[in-house]
């Protein structure tokens, strides 16, 4: 079974101030998902070098693909590549082909002079063209650099999803009109049997027409339907609503 | 200067995997952010023990308070109370006044016996009933456990929010149709001036009114005021398309 794990880092003092509702962490893990891959873990930290650096580690240590969303631009705040850099005891480099791109797509001097910071890479950086963009995504060993602004960042991480993908995830709900209490001895029976099943329980309040919704997931297919068969024949006939 | 700084960790498989896109997140920032509080993390974990124990940990000792959303109800998946503990190196003990609450407010046996998962907390935890919901909150040293569904997590996070807040923080705005590149070096030279502000700088793709929004904010008011007008004073005049 091919399996690959992921964690994104969202940089960014607006989303912690509430002064923007991210949505790249929701588009990224919906398309990671869709993919095979298993989003572990999501962190949203300050534009703050350390926070970034140490954020950074921590999930290149453990996972096997970090993304970043945010903090590439030209001004003070975009902080990003120095921290990646710093995570690694790198320094920052101009990129040549990165500053020859800058030069190409800028044409009035003050932008292009701001814009360089832009070409600033950790050492060893390498860069990703996939995708319709003029500018390629920066890469450090196992962390892909991403900017925050959603539709560059959705359109950069659809193209690269080709190269995360791995087997992918089999699934089953079944909507359910009991309360969780009343089913919850069912579902750990069910798990006793099927322990590596992804099982997971959803109250939802003031829906007229179910009380829980239960997701049952594998990445084998037949391991997946044994399940649920067998959580089926355990509910009350009557709670059950629907499944998919 | 009275400051308070904070952090959120939310639990949950359904949000790491595409199945719900969180919103406890944006309300916690916006509420927060309107009550003083700097909300310095958000870190998104499965729901599994270590991962919550360790980035609770984390937070605790770092951070002057500290929520959690997630993972709280009666079934499998919930291991919040657990993780907590484990953060602090305690053990779960079933708390009296929780235990009565849950045989009061169920009335049949089936809910009531797995429902009763509920009245599990880490041994010295206390509890808060600021709100008006019947299950008070659980809070443990500085971190408070929350529910993840939205309308019970806001509600109760509403109601503890007094006990968080701190002096406010004071705002402009600044609308500017430059681009960030052609804006930059008066950023840099207004936080040379005053390094102390908090200075945001958001571009925005395809708007017709202004493709930056700048962002000013202090806690002492006089020093935003003065931070403001310099900047104000450094931007080009045509560039300004309208202030906050």
């Amino acid at each position: 079974m091919r399996e690959r794990t992921c964690a994104l880092v969202v940089v960014g003092n607006e989303i912690l101030s509430g002064k923007v509702q991210d949505t790249n962490a929701y588009f990224a893990a919906s398309e990671l998902r869709k993919a095979g891959v298993a989003l572990e873990r999501i962190a949203v930290v300050p534009d703050v070098l350390d926070a970034i650096a140490n954020e950074v580690k921590h999930c290149a240590e453990r996972f096997d693909v970090v993304i970043t969303s945010g903090g590439v631009g030209p001004t003070h705040d975009d902080v990003t590549m120095e921290g990646v850099a710093r995570a690694f005891g790198r320094k920052l480099t101009m990129d040549p082909e990165l500053t020859r791109l800058i030069h190409e797509h800028f044409i009035d001097h003050v932008n292009t002079a701001a814009a360089l910071k832009m070409a600033e890479v950790p050492e060893g950086a390498v860069l990703n063209h996939a995708g319709d963009r003029w500018f390629p995504t920066v890469q450090f060993q196992n962390v892909y650099i991403l900017p925050g602004i959603p539709q560059i960042f959705e359109a950069k991480l659809l193209a690269l999803m080709s190269r995360f993908a791995a087997d992918p995830y089999y699934s089953h709900a079944i909507y359910v009109r009991a309360n969780e209490g009343a089913i919850a001895h069912h579902l750990n029976s069910c798990l006793s049997r099927f322990p590596a099943l992804l099982l997971g329980s959803y109250p939802k309040l003031n829906n007229p027409e179910y009380r829980v919704k239960l997701t049952l997931e594998s990445k084998d297919r037949d391991y997946l339907e044994r399940a649920f068969r067998d959580l089926i024949e355990l509910l009350p006939k009557d709670a059950v609503v629907k499944t998919e």
